[in-house]
């Protein structure tokens, strides 16, 4: 066998690796030509058929070059993922007859994310704070939206004091509880009203998340609202409100409550922190990481949110007798119990088990590739 | 402003990732020279500095054109994976005066894993199962490593049943406890003894995974079994078993316990799942996942991994007055108390709190790249 040259195999490799940055340059200013394209005409950020369309050719290209499919699928997601983002500077606007939108409590996280989307969508948003109560009135007057982005504990008294508002104006708020907002708004205004729940963080970009409606009165006179957010990108989805929370009970209450308590025991039984790391596997590694992020988290608003969902404490209690009967096998030895109990939720989770193993392998790999020594 | 020509900017994009593809398939080309050339001269798969080296290259020339460094650095540790899985058709043998390897249970996931790496680094390799305890004697007659790698409620039983080995030969396990298989081993055997753990299941690459080594005696004598392991990309981390079955009852059982529970209780509580997902944020949706994965997998492996650790037993209840504890305080409206154990919490995990909230963020997005209509 000949020598091999690992310096010179090196240096063809970085050559690549500067071709594929290069390529990734001319990437980015065709895309930001595209966004100002679905910017003049109003398209929306994400269109699934043309991303469909887009990978399948390439898996296909890939197959026939030997390529794994899989990972041509991966780079190409994550290539498209930073175009969403980078590609627009603005986004058509789906009404230009609005003449002024006022969200309360917009300098809050979530509130100044959504007023910068309003903002390079061409509309024109005031903010209102606790300090601007007195001005309020004359801020309102003329507004066609608005929008309640306050503390959770304090957002029906914030609608309650709201001064009249026009009676063409839409009022929304955008809680993660639906129920009681959407009263509170019901009684207080006689125009259309709708419920939000954008189902992400303020932190990231808006493209596939989903943002649930709950509709109060009038859909016909906000539905350019709900084709604006979908010009961002969002996926909206209509529910109930009573449906929407008791949903959110189960995933929303129940998992944080977990995580909190999961957290909080470790911390009581103080082990070596360290050592945990250093001896986790991705899957661990991951599941630690879901638990300790919690805790950089605003300690107030995650309480607030927990202290507003005390209809959840019956549900936390059916968690505790779980637990227990849990516990009550592995005392007795009932090795059969435990087997067929696992059995019965296997079941209950039917495909998704599966599809859910399929998901999670391939973000474990994704968290072993970052690991660096 | 002139017209844009919206087909003719998807062409050019269909151009540009034709190219990355070729791009990919000239890479893997080379790459497979590099496996090679790593084969013949026994240099480990995974080179930590000259992934650095590589990741810092590429990542300067992407902020010189304006392109983000963090989805270089993505793509590459995408494309450096790929290549570590497939650049190995074969693995440099670490000692080639090794006669045989035997595997007991060599036939299970794990099992099958390890001895197809062997066999690929060009050791001879074979094979007990339940069905060959009779020829037994004869097989490790002339063995230089024994591996036990059978269910861990069976391990020291197997171990206790072994026949007597060549003096020089190497026993070994990879259980995922430590202490009560390594004094097993120990009272057998007298001639070098190691334990090992392999932190990651049978399904993926070896490639950056942790193997943790709890010494027996003869270190000297098994060096060349963990510079093999090291070849194969792996990270090895040495333990005491004590200390190893400790930090396994905090991160494996207490996590593998918890996430049964809290899947056994969705069952029970019986919500809609089309309905949870459909409203699921990417982070419920990963944290459904991590939940609904456990099912996906083998009841009887999972229940013998639970029931194998009754020690754990008191750690379970130490976690159920957690949680009642923080029940206690959301009946009794304990805002103050909840927000001061939050805070607590947020001390113990200290920096590991935030560097989470960044993993699992870049996790959370990936999550959601892959969500399609």
């Amino acid at each position: 066998m000949k020598e091999i040259n690992i310096n010179q195999l090196r240096d063809e490799i970085d050559s690549l690796d500067s071709q594929l940055v290069q390529l990734l340059a001319k990437r980015s200013k065709v895309t930001r030509q595209v966004g100002l394209y679905k910017t003049i005409k109003g398209v929306p950020v994400y269109v699934p058929a043309r991303e469909n369309e887009l990978l399948a050719k390439r898996k296909k290209q890939a197959e026939a070059l030997g390529v794994s499919p899989e990972l041509v699928e991966d780079l190409l997601r994550r290539i498209m993922r930073e175009s969403y983002q980078s590609q627009h500077k603005h986004y058509h606007c789906s009404n230009n007859d609005i003449n002024k939108i006022v969200i309360f409590g917009g300098n809050g996280a979530l509130g100044k994310a959504f007023v910068n989307m309003f903002r390079i969508s061409g509309y024109t948003v005031e903010v209102v704070e606790k300090d601007d109560w007195d001005r309020v009135e004359s801020v309102v007057v003329d507004a066609d939206l608005v929008i309640i982005s306050v503390p959770i504990n304090v957002t029906s008294a914030v609608i309650e004091s709201l001064p009249k508002l026009p009676d063409h104006c839409i009022l929304a708020d955008l809680t993660s509880i639906k129920d009681e907002p959407l009263t509170a708004m019901m009684e207080k205004h006689s125009g259309p009203v709708v419920g939000l729940h954008p189902m992400f963080g303020p932190d990231g970009s808006f493209v596939k998340q989903v943002v649930v409606v709950c509709d109060g009165r009038g859909s016909e006179h906000y539905k350019w609202l709900l084709d604006q957010i979908t010009i961002w990108g969002c996926i909206t989805y209509n529910s109930a409100p009573q449906e929407h929370d008791s949903a959110m009970q189960m995933i929303q209450i129940m998992r944080h409550f977990s995580t909190f308590v999961y957290g909080r025991n470790l911390q009581l039984e103080n082990p070596d922190l360290d050592k945990l790391m250093a001896f986790s596997s991705p899957i661990y590694r991951l599941e630690l990481a879901m638990v300790g992020r919690l805790f950089a988290q605003n300690a107030q608003l995650y309480t607030d949110i927990i202290f507003s969902s005390k209809q959840a404490i019956e549900l936390l209690k059916h968690y505790i007798n779980t637990y227990e009967d849990a516990v009550k096998m592995l005392e007795s030895d009932d090795k059969e119990g435990f087997k067929k109990a696992f059995d019965e939720v296997s079941d209950w989770f039917g495909d998704y088990a599966v599809s859910f193993q399929k998901e999670s392998k391939s973000l474990l790999l994704k968290a072993n590739d970052q690991r660096s020594l």
